[in-house]
């Protein structure tokens, strides 16, 4: 809000950017607690069209996203990165914002964004937010509310598992693959890890040695919750 | 002109919407004429971009066109439409216009624009305009530079068929079958017909009768050089 005179908001769980198998019908939507919250910040303007007006029985147009959405959540959710840079372009068209504010804890799709809106000249600049996390750690996310209290304890390996990254790096430890081995041991609590990686910062391919900002990324399953979760390495 | 207060014009011939062994390298770019002719109009603004001001070397984000674009022409140049979305949409963000302008001779690719804008919520409306013609009826195209005087004079084989579907139309034929036989009768003459059809012309999809608004759209080759044109059929 400091940083724009008027603020509007959009509040959209876009099934485009879901799997079949993954949790659209119970990914929550909190709207009225979501209106209060913005209420209280004093935004001017939110923006929660249905489906069907975002997508009409003719809509058939896509966004193929730039190379920077191939690995990591591109290689685990296949299509997911063609749904959102298609829905924030449409986004961007209905609401010409000056500026558009993101969340880093989505790191890899703030980079698809900036770079797909780059590509096609939408004159919107994209900003990353720094991620917000509860006293406890964990990056705050929809996603939590499916946690179970056992659950939620064990999901604070992830921050945790960052935050010793990020403490090898400010030692000076440079190689990606002492770096990582310190990600994995941290992690060793989680049900499954689909990549803990340490990669390029803007191109997110994978690097050897940490000579330009890099990347900590981490998405792995608590139970049956999918979290994601990052720490930059270097400033951004 | 007469439709704006101020008008601009986009000159550039587009790489991504030719595939290999197309004409790009010796598409005619004639721009001191182009730009002659855009001044006795009184044109306000020209833009005229490289290939490399559109497609930096970091570009790496498309369209996927809408259905409209997979007939006819999408199947003789499968990835024109891309070219053509991606371009258009670029076009439209780096000037917002509240109106553009597209020659009919290009039908389909009237139809993929409209549709692809109106999916993305691009707010220019995206206008038609009659297909212009040379006395002798040949649709004006770029590519007619191309053509030695003999082919110029079997080229005519297009629009004279096109004018007799129209008058078999006129005269209440309403049988796609019969009216693409006087179609493909009128365009013996041709070197190699990609398509002749009459589709409707909302769709572009194929019809057995015409009921609602049709199209015959036909390309074919006279020598080596690939023409295009169309005839509606009741009003579009």
């Amino acid at each position: 809000m400091a940083n724009t005179d008027v603020c509007a908001v959009s509040i959209f769980v876009n099934p485009t950017q879901f799997s079949a198998g993954e949790d659209l019908s119970r990914y929550p939507r909190p709207l009225k607690d979501d209106l209060g919250l913005l209420a209280d910040e004093g935004v001017h303007a939110v923006f929660t069209p249905t489906p069907e007006a975002m997508y009409p029985p003719d809509f058939g147009t896509s966004v193929v996203p730039p190379p920077v959405a191939r690995l990591w959540e591109g290689q685990f959710r296949p299509t997911h990165f063609s749904g959102v840079a298609t829905v924030v372009l449409k986004l961007f068209q209905i609401l010409p914002a000056d500026k558009a504010f993101f969340g880093q804890k989505d790191f890899q799709q703030w980079r698809v964004i900036q770079r797909a809106t780059a590509d096609l000249n939408v004159p919107t600049e994209v900003i990353g937010c720094p991620i917000v996390r509860d006293a406890d750690g964990l990056a705050l996310s929809s996603r939590n509310m499916y946690l179970a209290p056992a659950e939620r304890r064990r999901a604070l390996a992830i921050s945790a598992s960052l935050m010793q990254v990020r403490q090898a790096f400010a030692g000076g430890e440079r190689v990606v693959s002492a770096l990582e081995s310190v990600l994995h041991d941290g992690l060793s609590s989680l049900d499954r890890i689909d990549y803990a990686v340490i990669v390029d910062a803007a191109t997110l391919e994978p690097i050897s040695q940490i000579s330009t900002p890099a990347v900590a990324l981490v998405a792995g399953y608590v139970g049956s919750t999918r979290l994601i979760d990052n720490q930059l390495l270097g400033s951004k």
